[in-house]
Parts: structure tokens; C-alpha cells; sequence
């Protein structure tokens, strides 16, 4: 007992959730973006350009863009990464809906519950911005996961892609 | 066909779809959302202030959160909407996606295909500012409606309520 309280302290310290900074980059944010779909090389030079661009866009945003990620700490790397944005509706008296995307988390780093410290950190400041939902899109192979975080099925996601 | 060709023109020309517009609040936009779902009553003065600020709010994000509307030129009336915002990512070389929300018609103006205009409205849009594609959630009910506007059925759609 002693000792499990002692390892989940550890991770505890060890796993640091917070919203991203923009020295991210160099601790393997994109690297993990990778891991979910298509990203620029780093090493791109006009990329590290649109980076920063991206990244003081959304920061301008405020409250109704965040980023949240998850260090280790003991290597210096961001292991788990997911955004809500808030979209601002006329409906139920102006109402706001929060929106998560591009969860991932390290398939090296899984089975530790950092994907649910993510969701529940989204879902958290949506909810603490006045939301009245929040939405999830996902595929039926990751329903279950998301159903251990509340979430529930509602409708079907449809999509229209240009390229 | 001669016939055919005057009743379309006539059609084109009675139901415009441009923008929201703030003065639409008195064209029955508000009426015209209560058939999607909740909204307050049009008559109460603190609502009032609310829509105007929410509609300065968004259109403060220019062409990253675009409200459309089809007006019945004959009534004066708000008789079709739908909205499009744009939300900002780091993947696919911090690509963009359309976000398709709240899409309704009048019931009593149905079969005139102006849902598949506000759809076609609000993705033309998303296109044009460089998304890589449009993502518009529904239920089961409603998709062969917008499989007719070129969506296909991709993901599901999970929710979080807090109320």
C-alpha cells in the first residue's frame, strides 16, 4: 500500500499537465502530432515560421482555444497532447459548445491514464468557460475509451474533404 | 420549359442567401432557430443585448465563424440557416478544417433544396479560405440528406453534457 502511494506521488510529479508553450516544440510536441496524422518536418525551416504564426494565433484566442500537453519530466518530452476550442452559438440563449480534437498520447507512455488526465483537463476548462457540451468525434475503435470519460454517443460525424 | 426556366429564375430571385446580418434578429432568424432547438423568447430585452453582443463576437472573426442566411425576398423572412467556423491545427502543416453547425430550414418551405444551398453556402466557404475539409455532425435521421451534399459518414459523435 505504501509503496503504490509512493509510485502514483511519483508519476504524479513525473507527468505534468499544463497548456502548451511554445518552447514545446522542441520537446517533440509535432513528433507526437505525428503519431496521430500527417505533420511538417521540424526541421523545416518555413515550418518552424507557420509554427510560431499557429502558435500566437491561437494563443490570441484566449480561453476559446486551448492546448493542453503532458511532460515528463524526467525526460523533458511532451508524451500526451489534446485541444477544445469553444464555439459560440445563438441557441439556448447564446449558448457555448466545447469541441475536443487531436487527442494522442505516446504509444511508448500508454496503460498510465494520461489520455483521460487529457480529456478530463479539456473537458474541465470547457465546462469551467460555461459550455453547456461538450463534443468528441472519434472512431468506433476509441468509443469505449471515451466512454470511460463520460462521454456518450449521440450522432454521426459526416466529412467533405477538398484534397 | 419555358416555364420550368421562368419558375427557377423566379425562385433564384425570391430566396437570396448572403450573410447574417444584425438587422435579421427582425426577420424571424431567432423563430427560425427555436425549430432546431431551444431559444429565448425574441420579446425579452435582456436577450436582446445578448444577441447583439454574441453577433459582434462573431463577427469580429470575420471569415473564421460565417453565419449564412436565405431571406424570402417576398416575406422578408429568414426561412433557411446554417454556420461555418474554422478551427486552427498544428497537423498537415497547421491545416485548417470547416466546422458546419446548426443547419436548419423553415418547415413550412421545404423541398426547395435551400438546405443543400446553405450546405453548399457554408462549404464553398471553407474551401475558399483553404480548408482541407469540412466536418458537419447529424443524426442518423438527416444523413442521406447530407450524403446528397457530397458528406460521407466517417467517424461517431460522443457528448458531454453539464446541464
Amino acid at each position: 500500500m505504501g509503496d503504490t502511494q509512493e509510485n502514483s506521488f511519483t508519476e504524479q510529479e513525473r507527468f505534468r499537465i499544463r497548456r502548451l508553450e511554445i518552447s514545446d516544440k522542441k520537446k517533440g510536441f509535432i513528433e507526437l502530432l505525428r503519431q496521430l496524422t500527417i505533420c511538417e518536418s521540424i526541421s523545416d525551416k518555413d515550418f518552424d515560421k507557420d509554427f510560431e504564426e499557429r502558435y500566437q494565433e491561437l494563443a490570441n484566442h484566449g480561453n476559446d482555444h486551448v492546448i493542453c500537453v503532458i511532460e515528463d519530466t524526467h525526460t523533458e518530452k511532451i508524451v500526451a497532447t489534446g485541444s477544445v476550442f469553444i464555439e459560440k452559438k445563438f441557441i439556448r440563449n447564446c449558448a457555448k459548445v466545447g469541441h475536443i480534437e487531436d487527442v494522442v498520447v505516446d504509444s511508448l507512455i500508454r496503460g498510465m491514464q494520461l489520455g483521460k488526465k487529457v480529456v478530463g483537463f479539456l473537458t474541465d476548462h470547457a465546462c469551467s468557460v460555461g459550455c453547456y457540451k461538450v463534443i468528441l468525434d472519434c472512431n468506433t475503435e476509441n468509443k469505449p475509451f471515451y466512454e470511460k470519460c463520460g462521454y456518450k454517443q449521440k450522432e454521426v460525424q459526416t466529412v467533405k474533404y477538398f484534397i
